[in-house]
């Protein structure tokens, strides 16, 4: 791995999600770790990335998305969840039986992400292990780092796109097995979402979870009929939240990321927080799928971990900026017409989310500090031009709103240059 | 002006707010006009655009835009609008009584404008007659169609961004008379808001749309504190509306838009529909600025005419594809939480609204029948790669999804190649 110096101007937030700005400053990268940010070049030995007058940011992360979902993103935007899943995602999804299909359609999307903002990403696959696998493959190709579930669904679903339970266990099993070739390409427990997992599957999800120690992720509270569903189906859980927590698929000493939470009630919003459950806020699918808003303002009150994803394809781009901004815009009509206790939120809190409680799930990513990972993407944003005068936080803010006039002139992962 | 033959795949919508589509069709355009669609080129001795494999649309209309806020979109995202306006707004409109100034920030907003989907605007000014004059000039050389007001205010601003009453009513008589020289910008009349302009000064306006005949914006109804200061100013008025309505600048038998109109009141609301004023709606900037969600479904069952307006730069983009796609998202959020009897507007109304109810603003344009004015853009959608099978009205609802990933190949504006 390669030791390097990156100067530049530094953007990003602090432990108390205050946005920082170092300017004019060299990053020693060191094993893909950051040694050190100093005034004076720590190593004028060592290979220099000068990237002055450009705007250097933590990789974005990206809690939630469906890569299967890429190719119909921007469709179907007339539905809400249950309607929309049966009449675009199933089928489509069920394509990628056929590993020729699926080549093609994930090598889009592998190579979009890997030109987008998104350093790391958590990605829902298919029900299939060997497309998945194929998915994983060429994400470990791409440089970025990523969580890739092999969905698992045994239940609710069309007779095309279902698996039986023991198939699903055994082929989870083989999945997670197989994937051990990878180096930056991870396996991550995928139920669906309670509607699509009976019991015996939770059950059986739960016990290789408590074996293999993997992250788990699914889906929470985004619709109004689904949760209703949930009740219908779980009538012993005292949440939907619970309905995974009662087979130890809802965080506490594990990494657990529940998309969603638009309809979550107080109960639930404990659970989340006392199992540490990772949120990841989706806000532009959940205005396609007219969900409504997620509490996000209350939420990080209460010490919730609130990520961001784009939900490809129910949000119908994968750029992060794009979601960041959705994010702000989210929470200011949620502030004016469903609680006006909720002020909304600011861009930094949309930036911390996207860097910082995004990396935290990774490990030691999402910020410029000593001992972090390096992940980085370098913009010129002289591309939108203007001649107002900008203040560096303006600038910032700008650069979020006006992304896809930048430049994105370089990308490193782990200390990687990928781009 | 040239006499030619496009051929193509024609989208646009019919009277009855349908979508239509006409594949493999000779539009015959004469005279900036739609002379006849044709199975059978109609006319082959003359010149044939054939854009086989793209989508043609009809010219986007934007109805509400401030070019001189062109510089900071994507800014100041933080505040609502009285505190925005003072903030950024109100110094940098100042700025403009710089010619110098004017010339290098308006040269931006006339050639990216002349770049997007958009072949027809009515926008916004500064109070400054002669670089308001110099915006129109960059504009007609961009060889679209446009109405831009000279802003009139001669009350509650800032000193350095005022008038006085006398000067804003003789400068309005002479942008008018000055004008006259151009041949497809056109002038409107433009107060600001009713914080803005005082008693005398509307008395004086209307006396001039009186004289003129010409068409008039301004803003209604757009923020709560806005609505409750037009109130006191106004004890009065029975309505915002009504405000203007009582010197004559509320539509009726000339052509009148108010943009927002964000928390119209019944007897608002019809006051609009019975004067027949255009509302601009403008949900990306009333998402920014907390305003809240136009109930746009009862809008247009009430049979008001709903245009669409990018609102640059409460807005942050004038991407008119970007601004459809915001209305459709924004009425989902307000079916969800404001008014569960107004159901979600379509792509459909969305591309009505940005096309023909627009066009209607403008004269007959907006959709491709004979008699109406030629405008059109003509979209390369196959940049946004999918494997997907589309039929024809998903292809176009993911065109406008995935604009920035499409490529705008030409764009006419009455019957010219701008592009």
């Amino acid at each position: 791995m390669e030791t390097f110096v990156i100067f530049g101007d530094f953007f990003d937030c602090d432990p108390e999600r205050q946005l920082r700005i170092r300017k004019q400053k060299y990053c020693l990268v060191e094993d893909g770790k950051i040694r050190t940010i100093a005034d004076v070049n720590p190593a004028p030995e060592k290979k220099l990335y000068d990237c002055s007058g450009k705007i250097i940011i933590p990789g974005l992360i990206d809690l939630h998305m469906h890569a299967p979902q890429y190719g119909f993103r921007g469709l179907g935007m007339d539905m809400e969840l249950l309607q929309w899943l049966d009449t675009y995602t199933f089928p489509e999804e069920a394509k990628y039986s056929d590993k020729e299909y699926a080549q093609k359609q994930y090598a889009i999307f592998a190579d979009h992400l890997k030109k987008s903002w998104t350093s790391r990403a958590v990605i829902f696959g298919t029900i299939y292990t060997d497309t998945t696998l194929l998915l994983m493959e060429l994400l470990e190709k791409s440089g970025l780092i990523t969580y890739v579930g092999k969905v698992n669904m045994d239940r609710n679903s069309k007779d095309y796109y279902m698996e039986d339970t023991e198939e699903s266990l055994r082929e989870t099993e083989r999945y997670i097995e197989e994937a051990k070739k990878f180096t930056r390409t991870f396996p991550i427990i995928t139920p669906r979402f309670i509607p699509s997992c009976s019991d015996e599957l939770m059950k059986g999800l739960g016990e290789i979870q408590d074996r293999t120690m993997l992250p788990i992720q699914s889906h929470l509270s985004e619709n109004r009929s689904e949760i209703e569903w949930v009740k219908e189906l779980m009538p012993e859980s005292s949440s939907y939240g619970d309905a995974y927590d009662r087979y130890g698929l809802f965080g506490k000493q594990d990494r657990t990321i529940m998309a969603h939470c638009v309809s979550s009630t107080k109960s639930e919003l404990d659970l989340i927080q006392y199992s540490g459950v990772y949120v990841a806020h989706c806000p532009s699918s959940n205005m396609n799928l007219s969900s409504g808003i997620a509490p996000v303002k209350k939420m990080l009150k209460k010490g919730i971990k609130v990520g961001l994803g784009t939900d490809v394809a129910a949000g119908e781009s994968l750029s992060m900026a794009h979601e960041m901004i959705r994010a702000v815009q989210a929470s200011k009509i949620r502030w004016r017409y469903v609680d006006s206790r909720e002020t909304p939120i600011s861009m930094t809190d949309a930036f911390y989310m996207a860097t910082r409680t995004g990396g935290e799930f990774f490990g030691k990513v999402g910020c410029f500090e000593e001992g972090y990972e390096f992940d980085a993407v370098v913009v010129d944003d002289s591309t939108a031009s203007t001649y107002i005068d900008l203040n560096d936080e303006k600038r910032l803010e700008r650069m979020f709103y006006l992304a896809h006039e930048c430049v994105l002139t370089d990308k490193f992962v782990l200390g990687n240059k990928v781009l």
